[in-house]
């Protein structure tokens, strides 16, 4: 029984939401029960049908429900954990660093579908000028003279904390903050802090299979790792999002192998038709996971600033292994971003970056549709600022970026991402958005139409 | 025999230097010759006595002669070695990374003679606030929306590699420049690049024993080590700089090793009273040395910003090892630094420091001779930020440093940088000026002398 109260402070779409997902985690709701049908939900709460579509639509995409057409929506196998009555996010692995494509190529492309520099007009110049020139003139600006803290600025930290808890759930304390200068060194800390005692580091990477539901789990027991990285909201470059049992599942693995989760919640921000999925730290309980947020993705990647949240257990080992180590970021960049949080200009940013990216994302799929048909099928969740394109027809990837670079477009191949190539499926290539104007995707969509299937 | 031609481009010093060195190293002059007095060269070369001096003492502190009070000046030993007839340095190894002494410590101090920050004062905040202003409006101001080279960017390269070759003779093309977020980083570039195929990284740091003639290289030889971090033109913290036999021995050793030393010129600017030293590297004929400076000791420790010149054969090496790696320092602070270099404000910036630094260093080395007399000897070798003081009567450091803190100054143990702590000499204490003002200093020493000899 769901009930629901009007003109209170939590959302109809949350209280339903949440209700049900409570059902489900404490097990009211058993595994393979229909849920009552939207519409019906819908009159007996006198709400309009879309809330509570939208509430079904979140648990499926967080995994609690999955959605079978025609007949309803039916609740999922949560996995036997009693641990984990918390929040509920998703989860998935990556045996590769997020890096940018290197390719020698002196085409000049008019159209670029590349998915990790933005576009010049987000960033904010003046208000950046402004707080430029605040940082220089401001009181401890003298300290650009000193060697200063190594996992950054308190007052950074601070913001940091406060703007993660509210958006991510990810609760921590600022000396649980490191600041790093990107992925790369945020990842080159947490393997050094697993060094052994005399300095060697043995860390192996593997790459696990990920499938529809995110990283084998299976495949992942069986290796002797203990360190996983995972983008969990939206794997790269899949799109795909974990659900609940398996990230129930990778918890348990962490825990049972004395294992670090490093979770890289690189594009949170940008989710455009359901509510940002819960972080996986915010699930862990037992402090197993590496909590991994960036500004590359949502204001500037040329910044070079990400940071990571240390279980406080790992604290003491932190200091000892970077002992003597200093900052890794410029005094007065950490200034300047610590005022552009500190005076909601972030989260204005944030709100408007997401909204700027929503439309060119359904402009996109739109045209896709529209210029494409059934020719083609998108993988990707309505999220980030990257999807994955495939070819009903079983057109080959090689052939498809050759195609489009006669017509001066840029698509991608999925290859590089697959640490076992003979798995890469084909009929597959990667764009993103990041870097075109709504005007130049809708032209891009139109040549590459062209390119592809009018021969 | 030597000449010195009048009213030419080439200082008068310079070239009685030149000709002696070449002397020296071709084997002219034998080990043991004595040179000519400085009084008897200065009347045949009709030139200023003091002209001679300076030469003679820039030969001495590269360790080309050495010299013996009330004698003169002898040739000394130049190993065996033909490779090097080029330029001429000096070198030595320190096991720890330099880093900040961290203390747990309540203390109000009044005077801190600590060594790595620097006064608030020598920071260029104006000048700083124009070229970001000019940064931020440039048209190129885009490349913040983008993941920039992992090198850093091309232009601040190129006046990097002007400058390290007019400064200190180290020749490279930009290609071989990469940009850090400071030492640690800089290291764990170069360990990283020393990782195997299964990327397990087997890197160990030996202690090696200090002499006064820098590292010891029989000790060295003993090790399985192929890596060795030095601070070749002033060690840390001894001061001592390794005269040019050393350093042909220690090329010879990475040579026959195919080792690889990493040449740490981290005040290289700071000089007092000869002339800079020429890098290691610029003696280097045969690839063995990976270069590093820094902005942290003559601009700002605050701006995280230091490079490392790789030799060109490690350069396929550092591409596919960092291969998807992106730059770690903001786009914006490279263009501020490039534009500052590129209009000569860099230079005039380390000339301005440099004349600065002496006054404070002349001062202090002035006032502890008044106030203490022969109570205390000086080891420093006119350079840097730091040196090392001496008790003659064998106060202990312990003792030393709790007496200067009931009076509110701060000295510091030199027991952190000994890696085999039975070695370090118990009656010396480390001292710095790099943020006191030469009032301060005054002061300083006089609180000194009440606290360690006015019981």
């Amino acid at each position: 029984m769901i009930d629901v109260t009007m003109g209170s402070n939590v959302s109809l779409y949350q209280q339903i939401y949440e209700q049900l997902k409570h059902k489900i985690i404490s097990g009211e709701l058993e595994e393979g029960t229909r849920l009552t049908s939207t519409r019906a939900l819908a009159k007996n709460l006198c709400v309009a049908r879309n809330t509570v579509e939208s509430a079904y639509a979140q648990l499926c995409v967080e995994g609690y429900v999955s959605s079978k057409p025609g007949s309803g929506y039916y609740v999922m196998n949560m996995a036997d954990d009693s641990l984990f009555i918390h929040l509920a996010p998703h989860l998935e692995k990556c045996s590769e660093k997020v890096g940018t494509v290197s390719q020698v190529d002196s085409t000049e492309y008019s159209h670029d579908f590349q998915f990790y520099n933005l576009e010049h007009a987000s960033f904010p110049f003046a208000l950046w000028r402004r707080l430029s020139a605040e940082a220089l003139a401001s009181f401890d600006a003298r300290k650009i003279c000193f060697y200063n803290d190594k996992q950054g600025e308190l007052d950074l930290r601070t913001e940091i904390t406060k703007y993660i808890r509210d958006s991510r759930g990810v609760r921590c304390t600022p000396d649980q903050v490191v600041l790093c200068c990107g992925t790369q060194h945020a990842l080159d800390v947490i393997c050094t802090l697993f060094h052994d005692g005399n300095r060697t580091v043995a860390v192996e990477i593997f790459g696990i299979s990920v499938g529809p539901e995110g990283i084998d789990l299976d495949e992942l027991d069986r290796t002797s790792t203990q360190l996983t990285y995972i983008t969990p909201s939206h794997q790269f470059p899949t799109g795909v999002v974990m659900p609940i049992h398996k990230r129930v599942q990778l918890l348990q693995w962490a825990t049972k192998r004395d294992g670090i989760i490093i979770e890289d919640d690189y594009d949170s921000e940008l989710r455009y038709h359901t509510r940002p999925i819960p972080s996986l730290h915010s699930t862990d309980i037992n402090g197993r996971v590496i909590y991994k947020g960036t500004f590359s993705k949502s204001l500037s990647p040329g910044l070079r600033m990400s940071y990571i949240i240390l279980p406080k257990w790992l604290l003491p080992k932190y200091h000892t292994v970077f002992a003597g180590y200093n900052a890794t970021i410029s005094w007065f960049q950490q200034k300047i971003i610590s005022l552009y949080m500190e005076r909601g200009h972030w989260e204005r940013h944030i709100r408007k970056v997401c909204l700027h990216n929503k439309k060119k994302h359904d402009i996109l799929i739109k045209t896709i549709h529209e210029q494409m048909g059934d020719r083609v099928r998108i993988h990707g969740n309505n999220a980030g600022l990257h999807f994955l394109l495939e070819f009903v027809q079983g057109e080959k990837q090689e052939w498809l970026i050759e195609k489009a670079r006669e017509h001066k477009v840029r698509v991608y191949p999925t290859r590089p991402y697959w640490h076992r190539k003979e798995r890469c499926r084909e009929n597959f290539i990667l764009m993103g958005f990041s870097m075109l104007s709504e005007k130049e995707i809708v032209e891009g969509i139109a040549l590459l139409k062209k390119a592809w299937f009018e021969q």
